[in-house]
């Protein structure tokens, strides 16, 4: 579940935040290992591949969703900064509809005891473009997809705590 | 002038058009060949260099504008979308302000006549950023640099009445 939500009626953007036990440098792993990105960044009913994911400013990312009847979603952007592992800000277009683009920033928090606050803003062209994104089912999916990326991380967290630095 | 704006108190865009006596293919080549830019991305009192602008999804620009004593104002971004003639979608950022983003979308719609409407829609990460870039002096800038636009595609489109294509 997402745990806190701030969706004006009017406006063009979604700011959505989550708190993880885990340390800030996992979460930003999570968040830029391909391997890892597509253990958790789509459903479960779909199969999620990372087809590019080049975490440096002018990089590119692709992301493709299929389901079982081999129907493909696919998701592509653009990252414009990228500050390990405090913010990340790029760019999003779903494939499904395109020249509607929003811009990203995700931005990581140290809230000390191994907690990470994650703040994801997404600011759309339009208040209707946003609209249309909410329409789609996308925030029961972020729900769904945040408890696998607080999963993800609690195994992370664990292997880590298991297996220590030499 | 910009002959047209929309900015509307509590939002986070703005959104300015401009109609230009010159065909579209012109409009386009102003805003995307860097010697064309330089030309007019910047009020007369300062100079105006294009030091990086490679026009694909990807590709990133970087802008600096000198004032007579040597000051430096720079910009940076990075191409999201390139669709010659029609549309420009990419990232702007003012080096003096670093981390504040936003998402410019660029539009050229033939209006016959060889006449070109030209809309700029600017969004921000939040109201805060948009109206800290208004409070710039950014508006009076912009009628400038509309105008310098303007001259510059008189003389283009002379320019090409004189030398028909062979």
């Amino acid at each position: 579940m997402v745990e806190s939500q701030q969706i004006e009626p009017g406006k063009q953007e979604i700011v959505l935040t989550q708190a993880f036990d885990a340390p800030r440098e996992l979460v930003w792993e999570a968040c830029t290992d391909p391997e890892l990105v597509s253990q958790w960044w789509g459903p479960k009913s779909l199969k999620t591949t990372v087809e590019q994911m080049d975490v440096r400013p002018g990089g590119l990312w692709r992301i493709v969703q299929r389901d079982a009847e081999g129907n493909e979603y696919a998701f592509h952007g653009i990252f414009h900064e990228v500050t390990a592992p405090e913010q990340l800000v790029y760019t999003f277009e779903f494939e499904g509809m395109p020249g509607h683009v929003l811009l990203e920033t995700d931005t990581f928090e140290d809230l000390g005891g191994n907690r990470t606050k994650m703040t994801n803003r997404l600011v759309f062209q339009s208040v209707e473009d946003r609209d249309a994104m909410l329409q789609s089912g996308m925030r029961a999916e972020m729900d769904e997809i945040m408890d696998l990326l607080d999963e993800l991380l609690k195994r992370q967290t664990s292997q880590k705590q298991a297996a220590p630095a030499r």
